[in-house]
């Protein structure tokens, strides 16, 4: 078999790798506080048995996969139950409840690993030959329901897995651009980018567990977006792999020949072929990548000032202010030896914060980051620390920005470790305006607490914004309760709320997790009847038969 | 009848206003060293006549006139023959010939003038009960032919002209969005925010008479796009008449709801409906907006500074640098009295350049603009000038900056003036990443040259560089040669040798003028057989009946 390596079925992550809570003393109070839940007598779960899921055989034909083996070998084609397994679902809050339950009502029925863009080709012509379902497959961390097969799905599906295309192919050094496989892991092509002394600078939460082909499938965005852009200014070129042979998008600065076929492959999520190469802007790795921490004495303030400095000639690389909730959610997860929780409840910023007569159930902590030369970043940090003074806040430096950047893709394990003790923990983010952002917040916490009173549940909420742009930025929510009877009912109801919420408070359904079955119902509402039957017209033509992920952003 | 003020029939710009070299010493003999025309001995062709001209009657009937009319009023639909031939053509030299040649194979048949957002969607659905032909119209300064109706075409068509929606509606200050009516020309628009203290930077060449919604529709860039960004970068919200509704894309400022709706509808030349307004990101009047001049040895020099900046922290807001070609032709076009030509060939410079050994016939003219607060602006060109020194290139201040400003929108009435002397004259452009800008720029003089060559004729070609991306940026070339017996039938195969030598050279088709029916042979080869084809399944699936502009963009 091939050696793809995979997340653990049940849950995010590596098997043996998870959140722990002994050396975090803040953290059993504040979950106690926020969600009730008393880890200290709470049992968790233990893995669940593999062997008491249903798995329903394959539906592949001996003829039909043989006609796969003959494009990408033996060892590349599989109908393995586990293989299926972690081919079924994401990683969202739903997929790991479902398949911890045994809730599996269709599993692909192969999954396929071609060796190099020829075998996909193949295997789309294959595919549509026998009217087979193809869904591409990359790191598996989708959260929006993009990667289930339909329920009903009476033909063959075939889970395509690009875990063997991941090389960095080739770097035009004059142009900042590099040729890179849809397969390549985040960690994968950074580091051979790094070897050369090039960074793609595109580092979202999911970065260890998730592939450039992805990335682009689903219009990700990551950490230092001010900078590098989202993944749709990224990535410039792209080849995908399409019944009619390989649509290739040259990697052209930009250009004007008609309604722009790359921005219809971004966020496609497989339903218009399979994506194979992405021509990618990377720049060289600059001498500074500091990342600064920042209190605001409230919420307004920060959120104030991140405006000023998306306003203003300032181009830091991150900007980043959590609300009050998810401040104190930070403090508590801080280790006691060299976290920051120690440096805040200690007694020089206490001491500051009371002098200077902030709340502390108000203060909000802000990362801005400063990349490029020496003396850019240091002119960059002169700009931004005098916006801040100017809307009341102070900086407090490296040191919190360093730990935050070191735990920034830990943060899925914890939301295993409260599910593993009965707690329902997910995500959801928006996009707005600036002048919409504070509204967009308010009204998305009074939307969840209304749910939560719903369900009879005191649950919790908490929230940050990033990535700035120009003329607005992105809030993303966290929210978590201790499940009930129902935990998919309970979390349909809080999920649902907080995605009206957005609507209704002039927000985007998603700023960079798509939309997959998820956020479906929202589509009508986010871009108009009129705009979804645009780009139905768009997957109909281009997949007549709903061969390619089927059902998936638009419902038909 | 309404009072939408439009470029005179057969040329561009207003009547009265021209292009002059009587003042310009240096002119005369840089066009007979260019292409051979003697403006001392060249007679002027007059205004042509318009009672020459042939003109179909109008296919509507009156009927769906009155329809028309019960929509906007009875003066806003006329069949006037002028108001019809003057919505016929856009202003490319193969339009302006063929104007001039009384070749009209078909006009509209009605010009409409919509009074609001309402009137449009109403005379959309009126058109597709009709199925008649809907040609929006804004500024008509296209060139790539997407105004005009098919020669075939056998239904009535419709040129809706958006003249009488030139307003800025709203303004949000927090987010920096400002809420603009398609049909704003560009000093209209500028002077509305500019009242208000804002600017949308957006300044194409054909600012004057070209609109936000054309500016949409053709995916236009502006002279300061290295700062404000391209159309496609600013035009955050959109809303566009449909036949089953308003398709409204909000201004979120970054989203992930699957195929980008709005980057279908930008660069769609009015084939998915018609464009009724644009939210835009717009920007505080910046305390500096200054434009430097630099000179360098070479063209190689030169291009390499420009990339050096593109890859550095400095943020500048426009780099333009003009080949040997255009510097010459930049020199010979300035007034003696106040121009730089006297600057560089009176004693200072030449002195330096003596000095330096720098060959006058090579050295290549560049600008660079700075905007932003005193300090940002200052520290840029800091950051810039040691650029331009490490790659040996000189600042000569401001003084051209500012020349070239005041005239960088009078090119286009030069084209007319050459040509009513017996020379054509246009451009075309193309982007491509940073290593193959000298290639490309290469390529297309020689196969300039070679076509020049096969029609017997001495052309002229020049070019420069503009707009600056990470990985690469566009060349903008110019050329012009003297008519022969068959003026469009020589232009073809210059044209035609320009555009391949764009796809052999590994740059685009366009970079910001759009497909047209100029364009169309290279859709192919430019985004690949299979990329047309999805983009066709769009345009069929979104207009099934070929009512929006047909024929454009992809040639069905």
């Amino acid at each position: 078999m091939t050696d793809v390596k995979h997340m653990k079925w049940w849950g995010w992550g590596l098997e043996g790798v998870g959140f722990h809570w002994e050396d975090k003393p803040g953290f059993a109070p504040f979950v106690l506080k926020a969600v009730g839940l008393d880890l200290h007598t709470a049992t968790a779960a233990g893995q669940p048995s593999f062997a008491g899921l249903t798995i329903a055989k394959s539906r592949a034909t001996a003829a039909f996969t043989k006609k796969l083996t003959d494009i990408v070998g033996e060892a590349n084609v599989t109908t393995d139950d586990m293989e299926r397994v972690v081919h079924t679902y994401g990683k969202s809050l739903r997929d790991l409840v479902r398949i911890r339950g045994n809730d599996i009502k269709r599993t692909p029925d192969l999954v396929v690993y071609p060796n190099d863009e020829d075998d996909v080709q193949r295997i789309v012509e294959a595919a549509v030959a026998e009217n087979a379902v193809l869904i591409p497959f990359g790191g598996g961390s989708n959260i929006a329901g993009s990667l289930e097969p339909l329920a009903g799905e009476k033909r063959v599906v075939i889970s395509l897995d690009l875990g063997l295309l991941n090389q960095v192919l080739d770097i035009d050094a004059d142009s900042g651009l590099a040729r890179i496989q849809a397969g390549a892991l985040g960690p994968d092509l950074e580091e051979q980018l790094g070897r050369k002394g090039w960074t793609l600078g595109h580092f979202p939460d999911s970065f260890t567990h998730s592939t450039l082909g992805g990335w682009v499938a689903t219009r990700s965005s990551g950490m230092q977006s001010d900078k590098y852009g989202d993944i749709a200014d990224i990535a410039k070129g792209l080849r995908v792999a399409r019944p009619d042979g390989m649509l290739v998008i040259r990697a052209i600065p930009s250009s004007s020949t008609g309604p722009s076929v790359r921005e219809m492959i971004l966020g496609s999520e497989g339903r218009l072929g399979v994506i194979t190469e992405v021509t990618v802007q990377v720049h060289r790795i600059p001498a500074k990548r500091d990342i600064y921490a920042y209190f605001f004495p409230t919420w307004a303030a920060g959120l104030r000032a991140m405006q000023a400095i998306a306003e203003s000639d300032a181009t830091p690389s991150i900007t980043r202010i959590s609300d009050a909730n998810e401040t104190g959610f930070s403090l508590a997860t801080s280790k006691e030896s060299k976290g920051f929780s120690k440096f805040v409840t200690g007694t020089v910023l206490p001491t500051i914060f009371k002098l200077k007569r902030w709340n502390l159930d108000e203060i909000c902590l802000s990362f801005i980051g400063y990349e490029g030369g020496d003396a850019h970043a240091k002119r960059q940090k002169k700009l931004v620390d005098a916006i801040v003074k100017k809307h009341g806040g102070m900086g407090v430096g490296t040191s919190p920005g360093i730990l935050y950047d070191q735990k920034k893709f830990d943060t899925p394990y914890l939301r295993d470790f409260l599910l593993d003790r009965g707690a329902a923990g997910d995500v959801s983010e928006s996009a707005a305006p600036w002048s919409k952002l504070a509204g967009l917040h308010d009204g998305v916490f009074a939307a969840a607490q209304a749910a939560y009173k719903k369900i009879g549940i005191d649950g919790w909420i908490m929230s940050h914004m990033s990535h700035s742009y120009h003329s607005g930025a992105c809030l993303y929510f966290t929210f978590a309760f201790v499940m009930g009877k129902d935990p998919l009912g309970e979390y349909d109801i809080v999920k649902s709320a907080i995605q009206q919420a957005f609507q209704d408070n002039g927000g985007s359904l998603s700023h960079h997790h798509g939309v997959g079955l998820e956020h479906q119902p929202w589509m009508d509402q986010d871009i108009s009847a009129p705009g979804v039957a645009v780009m139905q017209g768009l997957l109909d033509s281009a997949d007549p038969k709903r061969n390619f992920n089927p059902g998936k952003i638009t419902g038909n």
